[in-house]
């Protein structure tokens, strides 16, 4: 391939010029970050697993019709993916209560919610991504009503599609964050979901045993992150299979 | 007065029992604090001030048709008020950029907002007020939809009048501080407008001078709170005139 220009380079992805306009390569590091870049350290084959896994949810939600950026997997840690035009808000969709809702409001983590909760915060590491509302949202023009529509009817559908697929393995999606993005075509741009879906941005408990699969090894140092990586993996069918 | 039973006593006001069922009386105490009762103190005579201040105001919001808590003053520092099942949600109305919002989203002090924000927090001192939306609202159940409507429509309406009203007296309304509560009628409950509205819960700035006439004098340690105070009763007309 030939030398390709590098467009941004975030916590764990970098992002590459594509083949052809209108199209972006997302290069999957090692790199783990958490508390708002505070704690950084590596995750030895994250990379590689993020990318594959992620491949396999955007094209299942593809499938559902959802919209997404994903166009193919590349290599083992790349893939290419429509640009889009990111809107500034992250949508984190929670089932059980945990993480920063737990702490914010005093529910005890693994508390299951009466209802799904949807919240938005805004997507600015220097401020630390800061919960923001409808209003915020609406008020300082982040995001279109209609968007906002869009995007969390989307983001249901998401929560709805993931629930299903991870209790199939034995695996509760606790929450989860999701990005999305604005795709152009001439004066109207309609909303597509963008980044990754992976460990690293879900909350993925083993319903049997309660332990975690997901990025909390890092934050909490509870060590075994690759290998609860690779347990997603391995569930979703994505390992080759041992001993085979 | 017989002696009355203690039903609460709060940051800034005592609750007693009221002289006919249903009904309270809140004893507004000169105490002051801020930051979530990390800083605390006294201004002297704030009491009778914010006693008098939310009394014309709740007078006035009757007037437009906003059913409130309020029902008469009995002296410099009590005021006689219908018991309400308070909503645990406190409702900020925010027109221009102050405090947490400015320093959550990094916008200066003092920018107007380009349409009226509107925020929740869940009133548990313990956790410090956090910030909520609908969602976890609705989840936990703290109140209906059609509460949050009803409440929501009258903020709205509240912040209208008084901006007007400190307009018409040179101050501007940066932003505001509501309580809403229950009242019942056999299996029925519909929400009025309860505890208090003062410099204790709004941003008041002076319009020529941007000089503040709030409760910020106190937690930014500028001085002069009583004076603040003393110049909001003044300019709505609450303060004896000087020399007659
Ligand atoms: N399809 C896309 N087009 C443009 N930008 C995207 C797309 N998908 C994701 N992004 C953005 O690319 C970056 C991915 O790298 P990441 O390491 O996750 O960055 P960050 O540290 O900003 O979260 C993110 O900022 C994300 O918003
Ligand atoms: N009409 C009412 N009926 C019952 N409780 C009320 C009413 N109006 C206000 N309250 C509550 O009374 C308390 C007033 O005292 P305050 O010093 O403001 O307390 P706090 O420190 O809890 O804010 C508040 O908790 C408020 O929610
Ligand atoms: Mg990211
Ligand atoms: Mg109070």
């Amino acid at each position: 391939m030939s030398r390709r220009r590098q467009i941004y380079e975030g916590k764990a992805k970098i992002l590459y010029e594509g083949p052809e306009p209108g199209t972006i390569i997302q290069y999957f590091k090692d790199d783990a970050t958490a508390f708002n870049n505070q704690k950084k350290g590596t995750i030895n084959g994250k990379g590689v697993l993020n990318n594959r896994i992620s491949e396999h949810v955007f094209t299942l939600l593809g499938q559902i019709g959802i919209p997404t950026h994903f166009i193919r997997r590349l290599n083992m840690r790349e893939q290419l993916v429509r640009q889009v035009e990111i809107v500034p808000v992250e949508v984190i969709v929670r089932n059980v209560a945990a993480g920063t809702l737990s702490k914010r409001l005093g529910i005890e983590e693994g508390t299951p919610l009466p209802r799904t909760i949807l919240e938005y915060c805004y997507k600015d590491d220097a401020l630390g991504d800061p919960m923001i509302t409808d209003e915020h949202i609406a008020c300082f023009g982040w995001a279109s009503q209609d968007e906002m529509h869009e995007i969390s009817d989307m983001a249901i559908r998401v929560n709805d599609f993931l629930s299903g697929l991870f209790a199939g393995i034995g695996i509760k999606l606790v929450d989860f964050k999701l990005e999305f993005g604005r795709v152009w075509d001439g004066d109207f741009s309609r909303i597509i979901l963008a980044d990754e879906i992976s460990p690293d941005g879900c909350r993925l408990w083993d319903m049997k045993s309660n332990e975690k699969l997901d990025k909390d090894r890092f934050r909490r140092d509870l060590g075994g992150e690759v290998e609860a990586y690779q347990e997603v993996a391995r569930r979703l069918g994505l390992m080759p299979d041992e001993g085979a």
